[in-house]
Parts: structure tokens; C-alpha cells; sequence
């Protein structure tokens, strides 16, 4: 490894302490390399407006670390453990190219407000690929909501209780998704403010240029006192989980409805073959795996999340312990958007099994349509449910599913489903808008 | 405990099971039994809309639910372990008060959007409140950070660092605690949907107005989707104490720092003696334990969402396990907001104790203002760090705390605190805005 | 309230403050008030012992402990706010009684050992009230798993995988419950050591008879260091709970089997009539309530633990914070263990319905044992499970479900059990042992 | 990749899917590797025992197996994305060497078994680690805690309490280590059995030898239920994770100790220089990082825990959703064994800073001391103490820090550390016991 850049000469390194205070930085790093690389090129800019770099030196700056990221993205500069830190690993490069200029770069900076800018900008490109996701499962399941309803029967308990159908239960987590993607531009909004210029988080005493990284680097503001950007190491990166994990709960009991739909023994879905696996010892089997693994997914950011959360017990100010969040921080954005990704293409090919979902509507979950009918007609509720209790499995004669869905009048139910209120709403919360 | 709605007749009830059924769920309900009054008289007002009711039932109905919101206030109502639930409990009211009008009530609706839309306006209860808190403390902060500014010594790893002030530490919780006001507002907006009208998930047979009931309970919007109502249990109370833990790391940070600055070592703050207690034991005591509680409120709020995560495991439809969610709930809210509660009147109270700070800072916290000037000056950065790292002990010669600050004038530092724009970002949260 | 003991004059109580400071701490010092005294007892004698209270004064004072005893559990006297807590409580009644020798009861110890040591008297019997519900439900297991068995599916993904059977099921969970008796055991042998006579954490300048009170209050040993006894809270409550805990995650996959097993879909089992509801809405319901509710219940556990770890974070000493973790506490315990006293009656109770459990094995289930057969009578097993699968659908012609059982000659599978090998793990464990 | 050993001509394969259903197991497989092929040793063995393979066939696998074994630790053999996971290649390897031979290989198990064997190996050499590494801890503290104490504040609340020791503290480690010690021979205990033979959770149709697998593996013994080895997936990883947890909680506390213990305000302790690091930007700064990072170990600890935790609200059974409990393990296991493999020299060679350690013991520290000599002669405790707290300031006059430890009497105080009982306790947990 190169020696640290605050090494002082005489003190001893010993391996395996470097190794414990190193951990996989260097190699998540490279996850945000290129952030650091742009924050970098705006501080540049920032230096030259204060004339702490001239003008030559902010282009060959400049120049260096365009060809740095293009290097990293081509596979030719590795950062690996040759290197302390990303951060230093850009030092160590603009110095070995560019000799005084390259050492001028960490000027007004600290790695603590180096490592905040490029974790922030990861952190809202993770979010508008959680956007993304979260508008494209809208989308399937508002058009899939839209399509002729089947059937389905509804449950509470998981027992049988009411008929229900196919659209309703599209539309169920079509309104869930745009909660979602709502959330997700909530918390971009919340955490879209530049912390580069706060320094070790108590400023520094050169002007610097933080309108102009504010800008350049895209923040809706800035964030304004240096103490605060430390604050903010962490819980940022918590409200982040939290707005994926929240895609993810919807996620996970979207997952158990299928990995119970696909069962024997309710039959109502069908997987896409890809979608399933086999078995090493038992030849007849085809599992739901992807759908089971959908279901995990919201542990993987669980974890991250408590991560985090356990090693914010400090005072204000930076500590070391923030490093851990980092490996957190990729685990759990990883394994998250990674699930999400898979789940528009799954709900747009999964077919319905009309046969078995017919099957299982019972007479007696026709039983609440005919007390809230006599209750309709004048019959006190509460007579008329226990009347109703009382003749339950008689209660269906005559009755079809789809006479039940079209006399469910209810705004939002199978006769109202108010599609076009959910389209406008995600509508609504286009980029554009 | 009277007979259950639900009992059919000839089951045995077993009274352990009884109770384990029951749970805290009576005393919980008490805690938004008039939210649960509230939205009773609004799905009155719906239910004589679509002529489910008269018009005379209608007034005798609210007038009863009026009278009992008010016997249940001034103490004359307990709701106890005589009544299964908070909801049977008006039932039971209206029926013996109002008879047939009673046993309407519960027409075209159940417990599930029943609990669903109380819950949901407590919530925004506890919204509101978090949002009153959190403004407030970044309000006080805000005054003290345009008090004179004292020098206190700026901590990273707890080591003495950099000057910084007393002014910096406070604009630092202001800009945290305006965060905080504006987590609380996107949650209200995420969560602000009314779910009546949506029965046990999958609607009813009756034209209800549901536009009408969103209107007059005051949502911003109908919730659409019977299924996502009941998709939306758990997880909008996980939002709602995912916003009040947001804050609550602040104060757990902030409370550390008080923690630390409060003892003899540091001996930067003195509490009010409200705020400290004695010892059982050892008579020279006085101790922070407010401030300690304080840093604790986090936990209890982490333990509540965590009670509600590890339930949503589940398929769609309403299961019985959400049940647990309520008391999570409350005592997260409880807890969390009664420590948001205290900060705003011990941050206007504490007082600095200023020889203390001044001989906390010692000349190599010069340091780095030396390295600074010298790349100003055209040394390149890193060889100005390096000499001044050597020189550490002798950096500050001459130098003071005052001059120091007056020197930090990057945009937040002490010399440019920007108050004025955070306060525009207070205002800007305003609820009139 | 009365005035705490550590109060001096001259300040001023805020009650606000007052209440925040106190919590719910005396409603939950109920809990362990009688082990208090108990353990005050125990401490008198050894004051005796040493000669700092006289025989006389020891006399009366253990009197008027067994009085205070008897009153509190036939609620003459009540624990309530008007105490600053539990043990205030004790020391104002023995001072009111007998003037100077309750004076002296507090001599030698703290707050902090006295509710280090009260507690620890009731984790022991909550740990014994874990050993004794895990003893029985292994036990209830191990009946039902003696009994004839009755071909069941056996799944994995939740989709029929080969043949297994009732005996099986009950014996997967009697070990289960057998290795939660063990742990519970385990953590009784961790905690059981007498922090009394630690005082705040550092000793006292008495010979304290530590050897009596840790006899006399039947420990196992002393714990020796005052530093590690406050070190140890929070720990110890760890543990326990998570003693709890490990039993029931076996619950929560016991529930969600009969969750299942109980749908209309699947319908192998029927549960007694007292562990179902009705809905409200719905007339025809019968809801599995009690089974969901022990699957949540693992959450409450699961809560508690985490309130408590995240308080944890602290340097070691007493620190205020500790306080949150009593409640989190009772709250783990109560519902952890009201959950599993239920589960042996509901196991012994639930019945198992035959034709269903027969109509949901499939002849494709037969395909791993002619893929073994093939193996073993010597075609490769990749081969033969490769033919096997080729095969599935009609792989079971001919064969039956006691067929496939019988041959089911692995230890543990369906023709060798072992359950004495079971029985004689369990009986190993028994307290006589 | 090649084809899976599940898959069935004719099903096409989608790269994404199949990226999501590997994530990163095959890597996190190199990790138990060999112990998959130790165990797949005795599995032949168990084969060749009933006559599923020949004795020359069981020589030339095991063979090879070894050889395996070898070329994997020399590198010469790389488990990559190449084959689906470790299982898969080892069978791909004997076949491809062996032909008929290696296709045998799998009877009679499944990847169910084989996983969880290899695993539960796994866990219990991590077990040993922590064993050791707590061992190691509690036997540097004991030898530190024997040598002369020198005089420490004791704090409560972080406020300067009583005259504590150096000694004392090192105690209070050197007996939570014990226990810690203690907690990992227990979980040993409890999961020392042998899970191979069970298959896919339901047995096979072939007298498997699981008593010579049990012995010839070192199990203590045989896991009999193959319903309950599956349902032990994720429960064992817990219970490991929770004793290196509590270990952690105790390192946790130690390095919040040591962090406050090496500011500049308290500066009692000097690390090694290895043990900190400099400031990119502060040339000023020795930052306590190690200490920091060991702070922090917790928390990966507890994510891992939590992940696998949030997994298993599931039905019995094997399910997809256990395999993210691999990266979990490892990322929990690695992180905190790692943290305290380092706390043993970090004890041994940290140094107390004498002279601040004394300049903080103040006179009224004594207070307790003279309360309780008081109450010793006679005066009620109760009026000792408040006649103490009026004179706190001078409470000290004409004592000494070594005066007061010499007076501290209690067992296990400053005067009578036993220390002897707490070594005989942690030689009573020798592996030869």
C-alpha cells in the first residue's frame, strides 16, 4: 500500500491493524469513484474562481481527471488496495501527472467533505433509479388493472372472505408503487444539498466558491453549516434505505401473494419458466425462486438500515465509525434496486389461472354482499350480518362473481376502480412536473 | 367483557385465549377513540348521503357520537375491558342509545378501514406535533446562533481539531432540525389519503361517498385502493416513526454532546437544575439524566418500528398480527415526541461556560488554519500540510480564537453563518406557505 | 410525589420535566417488587452479618419487608406515582414503620445494585417460565409424534416435494423445543450470579457478607466485579430475551405451517373452535386469529431486544439511559411468553384432516425415491435423477403414501424416528439432572 | 456458467434472472469450500458403508476430494461464476475425474443438507475463533488488573463518582470475557449436531449411516429431524451471531472507555501509535481510529443478525429466501471476529496516563466514602448521606486516593478484587474441562 497521506515519518505501521482500518474501503470506493471525480472537477473550478489555482492549472486539472474517469471506466486505472482511499488514489494521480497542481487539489477540502459530495451524489442516483423502478411496477400494474378482471377470490386471515379480482389486486399495488415513487422524490428532495466546502465540518478560512459547486454538481441548495454536513453522514444514507425498504415491504407481500398463488394448492398463477428453478434431489420440482428471493430482498436493506443506525450513537463531529455505513450503504441499495428491477417484467408475463381462481370463489363469500344488500334495502346492519352468519353457505345461490364485482360500487372497488385517478396522480409525479 | 360482534352462538370462549386475544387492545384504543368518534360522524354524514340512513337518523346518530366523545373526555365514558374494542364500544353506545339508527352504523363498513382511518388521523396528529417540535428547536437554535458567538473547540474522533463556536454548533442543529420540519411535512403529505370507505379491503355493494367523507375528515386525498388501504397498515406507521427517529437522531447527537460537555473534563455546559438529578448513594452527585434520557428516546422509537417491520412478513389482505402494530405505535410516538418535547427550553436555557472552552484550545488547532493560508499564499496544499504538521505545537503563536473565526469565510463557517437563508428555509416550511 | 431521596433544597421541580425523568418506572417496578424485598432481605441479614444493623433492627426490618410483601400482593399496598419508584418506596415504608433502622436500610448498597439484583431474581424466573413452556411444548410434540402417522406433503418453496407425515412434523418441532429448553437452561446458567454488593459500580468501604446475600438469594455464584455488574445490564436482558426469542422464531414457522394448513386451500387442519374469531363485516368468517397472533409475537420479542441494544452504546458505568430497557423488557417477556404457554394446548387440540392431506400428494412426489431406488441399485444418481425427471408425472404408479414411508429408512426420516433418542435429550435436561 | 444440475432442456435461460439468483454465492461458497469437502468425505464414506458405492469407487473420490481440497487452498483450483456454486463444482470435478463414480456422489443428499453441513462446520471453527479471541481478552485483563492499580476517577453518568482503579476496570473486562467465553462454548454446545443425511428435509428411501457422518465430522451428535434441520437454517447462524454479539457489546463499551479516556480532556490513556491516525486535512491530528472502528464492530454484527432475523417469518420447510443468510454470516462473523482478534494487544500495550488521572479525583468524590464510614459508626444511612451531600466540597479533607481503595472492603472491590476466583472460573472453561 502507498504510505497514508497523514503518515508521519517514524511511527510504525503494523499489517493487520491496517488491514482492520482499511477494510473494503478501497474496493467500494470504487462504487463512487467517478462521483469523487466529478465533486473533484467542481472543487477545481471553485479553486480557480478564488485563484487558488490558476486558471492552466484548473484545466489540466480538469483535463487529468476526465482521463482518470475514462481510465477507471475503460478497466485501465484499478483502484485496489495499492491505494489508501479512493480519495487519495485521485490525489496521488493529478500529483503524479501534474506535480504542484495535483498537490494544490486537496486545498479547502477534507476527505470528510469528499467522501460526503461523492456519497451524495451516489445516493441520488440511487434514488432515481429507485423512481424508476418504482413508476415502472405503476405502470405494469395500472395497465394489467386495465386489462378484462378475472376473479379472484379476496381473503383476510388468508382465508377466504369476499370475491375480489385480478384488476383490484393490480391496482392495489399500483397505488402502493406511486406512494412509492412519491417517496422516493421526497427524500431526493430532502437530501439534494452540497456539502463540499464544509471541510473537516467547521469550514475553512478561504471564500470559497460554494455557490458554484452548488450549481455545478446539480444540488438544489446548499447545505449550509459544516456541522451539519456531519450530522448528516448517515442519516442521509438512512433515509434513503428507508425510501427503498418502503418499495420493498410492498414488494415482499406482492412476493408472498405469488409464492402462495403459485402453490398446488391455490394454483391461481403461473411463473414464467425463467422465473423458476429446480431441485438437485428432487426431479419433479419447479420452485419459484426469483419470487422467493423478491420476498428476502427487503432483509438486505433492513440490515443496511440497523447498520447505520447502530453506529450513530456519537456526538457531533466526525468519527471513524461512519466508515462502516459505506459497505452497508452498498448492500443494501444493491440488493434493494436490484429486486425491484426484476418486478415489472415478472407482473407483466405472470398469467392468471382462471379455472382454479373460479374454483375457490365459495357461495358463502356472498355472504356480505347479501347483508349489506338487506341493510341497503332497510334492514338494520347488525340484523341482517347475523341473519346473514346464520345462513352463510346458502348465501350464494344464484350468485355469480361477476354479478358480486359489478354491484361493487364502492369508489375504488371492482365496479370503480378510478384507474384514471391513479394514472393522473403518477402523472403527476413525472420529472417534468 | 361483553359477548363479541362476531360470536356465533354455542362456542365456548376460553378465557386465557380471550386475553391473549385481546392484548392491550381496550387501552390502546383509548388513545384515538375520538379520532375513531370523529370519522364515525363523518360515515354517518356519508351513509345519509346514499340514504343508508334518514336524515333524523343521521342528526341523532352524530348527536349521540358528540355526547359520547364528550362523556368520554370529561371522564364519564371509560372505555375499559368490559368492551372488546374501542369500535364496539360506539356501536354498543348507539344501539342502547338509538337502537335501529345504532345498528346501522357500522353499514358498508368494517373494523378494518374502520382502525385504518382512526389510525390515519391520529398520525397526522403526531405529525403535526413532530413538526411543532422540530420547529421549535430550530427556531431556539437559531436565536442562540445570532447570539455572540464564543470559541469552542471543534471535535473530530472526540480530539481537539479546528476553532469553532459556539454559534457554528447551533446553526448546525438549526439546519438538522429544519430538515426535520420538512421530513415531517412530506410524511403528512405521503400519508394524507383517506382509507374509509374501503371495508374489510375489497369495498362493498353501496354507492358510498367517499368524496365526502375525504373532504370533511380533512385528507388531502381519497386513499383509492381497498387492497392498498390495507397494504398501507404498517407501512405508513413505519413511515410516520421513521420521521419522528429522523429527528431523534439529531437529538441523540446533540444529547451526546451534552453529555460530554457537561462533565467535569470537558466542562463546557452547565444544565439548569431542573435538569439534573442526585444519586441513591453518593451524595456529591448531580447528573444529566434528562440529557441521558434524551439520548435514549431513539431506542425506544427503533424498538416500535421494529415491532411493525418484523409483522408486515405477510400476504395481502388484513391479518391478525397488524394488531401488535398499535401499541408499537403509541409507545414510539409517546416516547419520541415527549424528548422532541423537552429540547427547545433546555437549548434556551443552557449555559455556556466560556473559561472552560478558551482553555480547551490549544495552539495546534492553529494548525490547520496555518496550512491554508500558506496554499492561499501558492504552497501547494499538501507540502503546507506537511510542513504545518511538523510545526503543529508551534502553529498557533499569535494567533486567538476570535481571529481564527473571523478568518473562516467559507459559506457556513463562523464568519459567514448564513442564518438569514436557513431562516428562509424555516419560514418557506411554514404552514401557511 | 414524594420527594426524591436525592433531592437538596432549593431547586425548583419542573413537572414536565419530573414526569419525563420519571417514566412509567413505577407502574414497572410493580414487576419486580417483590423480588426487591426479597432481595432487601437479604441484604438486611447481611448488614446484620456485619454488625452495621443490630439483630433487633434486623428482626423488625425483615418483618415489616414480609408485611410490606403481604400487603402489596393483596393490594393494600399500591405502587403508584406518588412514589419517586420501587425502591423509595420500601425504604419511606421501613422508615415510617421503624424510624432509624430503616434509615440504615440503605447502607452499603445503591439503587444500582438494588435493581441490578431485582431484576436478575426475575429474569431467573422468567427464564424458568421459558424452560418450563419449551419442556412442554416438546413434550406435547413428542406425544403426537408417537401417535399413527398420517401421510402429509412435504414441501419446500411451499410446493409439493415428497411424501412425509404428521409424525415428522410434531418431531421437527419437539427437537426444536427441546434445543429452546437447552438454551433456556444456558442463559439461566449465565446470569445466575448475584450482583448485591456492587453498590453504584465500584464497592463500598463495608466487609459486605456478598457470600450470605448470594446464598441466601440463591445464586450460583457472585458476580465479582462491581464495574463488570453494571456492564452486565442490558447485556443479561439481552440474553434472555433472546433465549425467548430463539423459541419463538420456531413458533413463527409453527404458526405460518398452521396459517397455511388452516386455509380453505390447503385444509389439512382444523384448529379448536376457541382459537378462532369471527369478522365483523363478513357473517361467513372463522378466523385462525390465535395462530397469527403467535406468529407476531415474535416481533414483540424482537422489539424489546433491539430498544435495549440500542441503548447500549454508552461508556461503562451507570449512565440514565439503562432506565428505557425495563420497559422494553416487560414488554419482550410478557408477550414472548404468553405466546408459547398457549402453543401446548393448541397443539395437542388441533386435528389433522386426512382426505385433504391425501389428495395433495401427487404421484410426482414418488420421483426422488425411484431416483434413489435406481441409485441404489446402481445406476448414477444424476443419471437416475435426470430419468427421474423426464418421468415425473407418472413416477408414481403403484406407489402409496405408507409405501413411501416405510421406505423412508434414514435416522430421523418416517420408518426411524428416534424419538427416545428425543425423549432421552429432553429428559436429560430436566432441573433433576 | 454451466448448466445448472436442475435444469431441463428446452427452458431458456434470462442473464439478468440468473444474476439475481446467484448474487454473490459462489464467491461467499469459497468461504466453507473445504468444509463442503470434508463433509462430502464422509458422506462417501456413510455410501460406501451401505454399498451405494463400491470401496474402490469410496478410495478414488475421497482421492480426489483431497485433491481437490489441495488445488483449491493453492489457488490452482478458482470457485467462480463459472459453476452455479460449490456444490455443483465439486460434483462437476468427481465426475469429470471419476465419470460414474462422481455422479454417485449426491445420493441420498441434497444441496439442503450438504449446505447446512458445511455451514454448521463453519460455525463451529468461528466459534472456536471467538472462544479464543475472548479468552485471550479476559487473560490480558486479568494480568493487568494483578498489576499495581493505579487510582482512576469512577463515573456514573459519565460524572465523576468514587475513587475507582485501574485494577478495578481491568477486572470488570477480564469477567465479562469470561462470560463471554462461557457464551461460546454454550452456543457451541447447542449447535454441535450433525444435520448430513437429512436430505431435502424429509429423509430418503436408504439406510444412511448418519452415526458414522456424526462421528467421523466431530458432531457431538446427530441433529435427528430432518423437518428440524431445516427449520435450524438461520436459527443456529442467529444464535453464533448473537454470542459474538455479546462479546462486541462488551468491546463496544470498552472502546466508548478508551475513546473518552483519550481525549485531550480526560487524557488518561496513550494508545500505541499503530492504534491511531492522522487528518487529511488537520496536520494537528492523532486520531484513536482502531478504537473508533472496534466501536462500530457492533454494528455489523447486529445487521447480519437482523438480516437473517427478518428472513425467517416463514412456513416450514426449505425456501429460497435462507440463501441471503450466507453474506449476512459472513459479513457479521468476519467484522466482529476481526475486531476482537485486535483487543488482546490493544489492552496489553495501552498506557495509563498517571498524573490526569489524579489531578481528576476531586474531594468530593470521597463523599460516599465518609457517608458510609458514618453509617459503619452508627449514624443512619439516610441522615449520613444527606449530611454528606451539604458537605460534598470538603469532604475530601486529608484523604487520598489510595486510602479509599485500601478501605474498599466490599468483595470485589478495590481492596479484594478476586481475581483468584476469576481466574479459577475462566480455567474451569479450559477446552480440556
Amino acid at each position: 500500500m502507498t504510505q497514508p497521506l497523514w503518515q508521519k515519518s517514524g511511527i510504525q505501521i503494523d499489517a493487520r491493524i491496517m488491514r482492520f482500518l482499511a477494510g473494503d474501503d478501497v474496493v467500494l470506493d470504487r462504487e463512487f469513484f467517478l462521483h469523487d471525480i466529478t465533486a473533484s472537477k467542481a472543487h477545481v473550478e471553485g479553486l480557480a474562481k478564488i485563484g487558488v489555482v490558476s486558471a492552466d492549472e484548473a484545466a489540466a486539472l480538469k483535463r487529468e481527471l476526465d482521463a482518470l474517469a475514462a481510465d477507471f471506466s475503460a478497466g485501465d486505472f484499478v483502484l485496489d488496495e495499492s491505494y489508501e482511499d479512493g480519495h487519495s488514489a485521485i490525489e496521488a494521480r493529478l500529483t503524479e501527472r501534474l506535480g504542484d497542481a495535483g498537490r494544490r487539489v486537496h486545498t479547502g477540502r477534507s476527505r470528510n467533505d469528499q467522501i460526503l459530495v461523492a456519497t451524495r451524489l451516489w445516493l441520488k442516483d440511487q434514488l432515481a433509479v429507485l423512481e424508476t423502478h418504482c413508476r415502472a411496477i405503476a405502470e405494469v400494474c395500472l395497465e394489467r388493472a386495465a386489462q378484462p378482471a378475472l376473479p379472484l377470490p379476496g381473503y383476510t386471515h388468508i382465508q377466504r372472505a369476499v370475491v375480489s379480482s385480478t384488476a383490484m389486486w393490480f391496482a392495489g399495488f399500483a397505488e402502493g408503487f406511486i406512494d412509492n415513487t412519491l417517496r422516493a422524490r421526497q427524500t431526493a428532495a430532502l437530501i439534494d444539498c452540497n456539502p463540499l466546502g464544509t471541510a473537516a465540518g467547521y469550514g475553512v478560512n478561504l471564500p470559497l466558491d460554494r455557490e458554484h459547486t452548488t450549481q455545478a454538481l446539480g444540488f438544489a441548495r446548499m447545505q449550509v453549516s459544516p456541522v451539519y454536513a456531519q450530522l448528516s453522514r448517515g442519516k442521509f444514507e438512512m433515509a434513503v434505505l428507508e425510501a427503498i425498504a418502503a418499495a420493498l415491504l410492498d414488494v415482499r407481500r406482492l412476493a408472498w401473494d405469488l409464492s402462495l398463488f403459485t402453490t398446488a394448492e391455490f394454483g391461481f398463477v403461473k411463473l414464467p419458466s425463467e422465473y423458476t428453478t429446480g431441485s438437485s434431489i428432487m426431479p419433479n420440482k419447479r420452485n419459484p425462486d426469483v419470487v422467493e428471493l423478491l420476498r428476502a430482498s427487503y432483509a438486505s436493506v433492513a440490515a443496511a438500515r440497523t447498520e447505520i443506525e447502530q453506529l450513530l450513537s456519537l456526538p457531533s463531529g466526525y468519527q471513524r465509525d461512519l466508515q462502516f455505513s459505506k459497505g452497508s450503504l452498498f448492500h443494501g441499495c444493491r440488493h434493494g434496486l436490484a429486486a425491484l428491477e426484476l418486478v415489472p417484467d415478472l407482473l407483466a408475463r405472470m398469467e392468471w389461472h382462471e379455472p382454479a381462481m373460479r374454483a375457490a370463489i365459495e357461495p358463502a363469500m356472498y355472504a356480505t354482499d347479501v347483508a349489506i344488500e338487506q341493510a341497503a334495502a332497510g334492514v338494520p346492519f347488525r340484523d341482517a350480518y347475523r341473519a346473514a352468519a346464520d345462513a352463510a353457505a346458502s348465501a350464494g345461490a344464484g350468485r355469480t362473481p361477476e354479478g358480486s364485482l359489478a354491484a361493487r360500487v364502492s369508489p375504488g372497488a371492482g365496479h370503480d376502480l378510478r384507474l384514471d385517478e391513479l394514472k393522473a396522480r403518477l402523472a403527476a409525479l413525472t420529472p417534468g412536473h
